[in-house]
């Protein structure tokens, strides 16, 4: 008989989780040497869970509760352990998505100028139809995004690590090519995982090589642009606008300069809010627990060698 | 032969416009007794109409410039003429629908909230998925904001005059019936022509009548909304937010309580902009002229009794 704990018990999403294997009829035991798969939900939290590990020395399944786990990968945790890794990955796709559509059209329709405007102004605007629009990363996000972006007609290019080409998108190049392509962005969204390969990907030679008109939107992790880069290139006019629901640092702190920036529009990291995830990540638990047992394939597995 | 005039002559849009009548083969004459149909690019300007049309008087149809022509009808020019109007009504819905879809998506994720905020703040915002959309008005932009929202999968009740329902929509209800829709609405969108019949239609008592978290959004007219209404709605937290392309007044003047409502955005009537209605009033013009001269039937047609 297989037995799954959940960690840690406190929290409202942990009372929500729980309840949902329950009724689904999950085997649930307290953490120890029972422990056969552990559903964790400490945000963002590898030390904790690292404690919680060694008090389960028999997991052979851990389920992380963030799409991204790069802060797991970066603390060392994921490596050197004989345990299926599974994290939310693709779960929250859709308001992630919705998210960064609602950025592009925000700065399309320059919505933050006219949301700190006290009188009326020139008619200005672009149109999504028929924009170019570059897509780093091809994951669940990205495949939500295409879907979003079909009514407008939208041209899209995919920057990926592997060739293979994504439905619905127009072309998919690799990730060398990726400043190829930059010159020919009207709006770049970013929605790759957080690599050694991704880390500031967007730096100052990307931001030169970018439109004076375009727009970078980040709904991925802060640390895949060099935020300094792009102050630079927002304060020179090098780069039209910079739509931010992640920064690099995070939270971005009082009096930082993009604070300031008529062209940035910055939202804390609330492109999927706890309300929005919550009976996402509950349904995605539930699945994974439910095939975990019965020895299925599992959903969201994570590579520990590529940190995603 | 049939001859049509374009009025007034100077003008980017003017110049556009003829230049494609010529190269479509359009008999092109200036403004007298020849002139069988008049293209009429004076946004706005029923009284240089009035003029034009007096140095016209063998004009049997008129292509006015704008899609709702609502200040033609108040300035008594459409009745009691022997001629056909036609509107530019359906021609303008891609970026007037995409506008209202970006007001949508920024009040539901409160950017307006977050450009104007100096640091981080806590995570909040809804999503789009599976709300309740009232949408006011059953012309072009309604059924092009109905496919941008198909993607969310987003419940619509429209409301017009007729009893008709409308493809891709929830349901269809009539004006009469507003009142019962606006109670379960997260989003009120209006999209209706102004008339007689839609002056003010959201009133005190529909303010009342709504969530106090739903939201208004008005792209059609700004005398659809009586104004002092909303401002008070707005104060007292009887309604989640307003995001209005259009005001009444219109421009909306400085100090206006409206600047400073944090529940608010204004846009400057920007969702079709000069720059975006350009290719789209050209083709409908160019085509329309064809079919004027061939006899064939028009697009667009407006009834003077209306008023839309």
């Amino acid at each position: 008989m297989v037995g799954i704990s959940v960690m840690p018990h406190a929290g409202d999403m942990s009372t929500a989780v729980t309840r949902a294997l329950r009724v689904a009829g999950v085997p649930l035991v307290p953490l120890g040497p029972e422990t056969d798969g552990i559903v964790w939900l400490g945000f963002h939290d590898p030390v904790g869970l690292r404690d919680v590990l060694e008090q389960a020395p028999g997991a052979r399944w851990v389920q992380l509760p963030s799409a991204g786990v790069d802060d797991y990968a970066r603390a060392g945790v994921l490596r050197g352990r004989d345990v299926i890794w599974t994290s939310a990955k693709g779960a929250y796709s859709r308001p992630v998505a919705e998210h960064a559509l609602a950025l592009i059209l925000a700065m399309l329709r320059h919505l933050p100028e006219r949301a700190r405007a006290g009188s009326w102004g020139e008619q200005k605007g672009t149109s999504l139809h028929g924009q170019n629009v570059v897509i780093v990363g091809a994951g669940g996000v990205t495949r939500e995004l295409l879907r979003l972006l079909e009514p407008f007609g939208a041209n899209s290019v995919i920057v990926r690590r592997r060739p293979d080409p994504l439905p619905g998108a127009t072309r998919t190049v690799t990730q060398e090519h990726l400043r190829d392509e930059l010159g020919t962005a009207d709006i770049v969204v970013l929605a790759a995982a957080l690599t050694p390969d991704t880390r500031f990907l967007i730096g100052q030679r990307e931001i030169a090589t970018m439109r004076p008109d375009a727009i970078l939107v980040n709904v991925a992790r802060g640390a895949l642009v060099d935020t300094k880069a792009l102050v630079d290139g927002l304060a020179d006019g090098r780069i039209g606008g910079a739509a931010l629901d992640v920064t690099h640092p995070e939270p971005l702190p009082d009096g930082h300069p993009l604070w300031s920036q008529p062209r940035a529009l910055i939202t804390p990291h609330s492109a999927d809010t706890t309300g929005m995830i919550e009976p996402l990540l509950r349904e995605r638990v539930v699945q994974n627990a439910l095939c975990f047992v019965v020895g299925d394939p599992l959903e969201g597995i994570v590579d520990p060698e590529l940190g995603y």
